[in-house]
């Protein structure tokens, strides 16, 4: 019998403290959006807000915007905004660039402060953008990337590696990093620990200032809901500000900007990190975004996320017997997502998403659905569960078997 | 007798080809913006644009959007509206990241291409924030940056040169680079050539094709009224797609975006030089304030441009003889800008601005007056420099000897 029933999966949703926050976001009826670890839902306090940026602000303060109406300080701002649901303190964190580019700055100077170590170590399930920006910058800098299998990462330790460069939250299968113990043990042979927090930031705790992380980039269009392409996050425990170099200086990071002083004075603090000027507009949807994050604790987000997962995994292990659930079952060791494997994939996405049930497909074999316990119900997560059983009951293939 | 009235201006506004374009700009009557060299006004139809990107494309398509919507061709797509503003051809310019980013990639991207040449030529009077991102450049790749007056640029161009980076408009004086003889006086020793168009793009002819120039980059928020902080554009001659290599290489510059490769395979053409995913909404902004320029020829917008500092500065000279023109005099080696030096150079620009004339102030000296030919009309510039004469013989304080 199943473990589970739209009168159980309501009876979360009355008893649910984030419900009220599904109204926020400006979803169809009937549609359940499980693709926010890919780009997040729209909020409804976004357009308004950025209309008012485009229409008031540029368009009738004009130049005199950049002192007057806070752009200057939008990116110190909002990442301030962004510190406290990645565990880190005001002045540590940045809006600016995309998410590339704020990794290959910070491993660039990873690798700098470290004159010593020439080995920049990452995992092979890295996300792959992560590891073309590093096997970049270590070529650049006469260093070497190492990529490892993770079960590896502590043998690769050594008194080589400048800094540790992992993905907390893999994007294929929602596999978590134990952050705590691999900072722990990058500090314990003198390395900087760098985390991408894409699939983490608003979803997982990452306590960066408690564990110690030295470094970190994330993506303000996941379940930050900044729109596409919203600027990324980066993120340098303070004691590390004077010490770092950033290795793509710009006016918007001098102590002065608008002295046009010939030469580089980094500003103290996080912006010396800071190149040139964000999208005001941009920044703005990021920003109106994360008003739906105020009152609302990372403990919270995270609880709601285990449950919907839980929900979802027992739904499709009762009723889908041909889906694998290619993410981690304990939830401690998956982030807010939930991939399942299949050979039609791509099919069940496809056939499911004309269904309302809106997932991804990551090649080969990957459907991925993720779960914003922003604008998600217990009642909608247990609908898409058995909109995909009953998909993948119809697709005519057999399961494949995982690969090894 | 002044050279000017307002009747005269008049009638080159009755003959003007672009002066309907006037009303496609939501500036408030009775305001001359003349600080559209630090950032352009507010195309009217840029809001909706924004607003349709955000509510409909973001909104109701969501991560279906980029390849739906053609979120994924607009830095190509965009970057194509830009390439006849500076003589380049389809497939040449990108629109992505920030001026100072941008740079940085192009600027390491040509040392890697020349590993014998070990030297960044600039000029003293190149923007302070390229020479800061030039400079950081060349440290990290065990190069030189060599800055030396503009004068001393012909004896400074060497074989130990590898890329030559100035701006060709100079963002305090307006002073112009003769970009096809500088250009061949690079090449003739090896060198290749990088031009800052931050001040250019849409205003002055470039030629990047006719003039043989290897890579350039730009800012979308000046001339071409992106907005503020609107992503930059970057220019790579056709010839050198194969031959240089990203520094720093990410998904969306992939030759499969989707493949999520763990291997970087660059895209071909143009858009291996991408790296992540610029803000669709602040792209959307860019293109949409480029559509004014359909149809517009660069050569148009030239003589306009010409034209209207010629009356600036006729009229200035004429009814202000505190004002000293810090701009080349002769049309043909001025951008589109005329600075006014003054010692009370801010007091000047607050308080023209009060009288609805706005430019603005470089330290220590500069006023700066911008002329796009798109939203300025020859009464409005008219008037601006008979404000701006009032304003000065209100000013205590005598005229200041220029610096040298």
């Amino acid at each position: 019998m199943p473990r589970w029933s739209r009168e159980r999966a309501r009876e979360l949703d009355t008893n649910d403290p984030l419900a009220a926050l599904h109204d926020r976001f400006a979803l169809a009826d009937g549609l359940v959006y499980l693709a926010g670890n890919s780009l997040g839902a729209l909020g409804r306090a976004v357009p308004d807000a950025v209309a008012r940026v485009v229409a008031e602000e540029w368009g009738r303060e004009l130049v005199a915007g950049w002192s007057g109406c806070g752009w200057m300080e939008a990116p110190a701002r909002v990442g301030d905004k962004i510190a406290p649901l990645i565990g880190a303190e005001p002045g540590e964190v940045l809006v600016c660039d995309t998410t590339s580019v704020a990794l290959a700055k910070l491993l660039g100077a990873a690798l700098a402060a470290r004159p010593g170590r020439r080995v920049i170590l990452s995992s092979t399930d890295n996300f792959p953008s992560d590891l073309y920006a590093a096997a970049a910058v270590a070529q650049r800098a006469g260093a070497e990337l190492r990529v490892v299998d993770r079960s590896e990462l502590g043998a690769a330790l050594g008194p080589d590696v400048a800094v540790c460069c992992l993905t907390q939250v893999d994007y294929r299968t929602a596999a978590l990093f134990d952050v705590a113990s691999v900072t722990a043990a990058a500090h314990d042979v003198g390395a900087l620990s760098l985390w991408d927090l894409c699939h983490s930031a608003g979803v997982v705790p990452v306590g960066c200032r408690e564990n110690g992380i030295d470094l970190a980039v994330g993506c303000g269009y996941k379940y930050l809901n900044g729109g596409p392409g919203a600027p990324s996050f980066l993120y340098v425990r303070r004691e590390l500000h004077e010490e770092l170099e950033n290795p793509i200086p710009g006016w918007l990071g001098h102590d002065f900007p608008f002295d046009f002083d010939p030469a580089w004075r980094p500003a103290s603090g996080i912006r010396r990190f800071l190149t040139s000027t964000p999208s005001v507009v941009a920044v703005a949807a990021l920003e109106a975004a994360l008003s739906v994050f105020e009152g609302v604790s990372i403990e919270d987000l995270r609880a709601k996320s285990v449950s919907l997962g839980q929900l979802f995994i027992e739904t499709i292990e009762d009723l889908a017997p041909s889906l694998e659930v290619a993410s981690p079952l304990d939830p401690c060791q998956r982030g807010s997502q939930v991939s399942l494997r299949h050979d039609e994939a791509s099919e069940l996405v496809t056939s499911a998403a004309s269904k309302g049930i809106v997932g991804d497909h990551r090649p080969p074999d990957i459907a991925r659905f993720g779960f914003s316990p922003l604008y998600l119900s217990y009642e909608e997560v247990f609908r898409a569960a058995e909109t995909l059983a009953a998909v993948a009951a119809s697709l005519v293939s057999s399961p494949q078997p995982s690969s090894p």
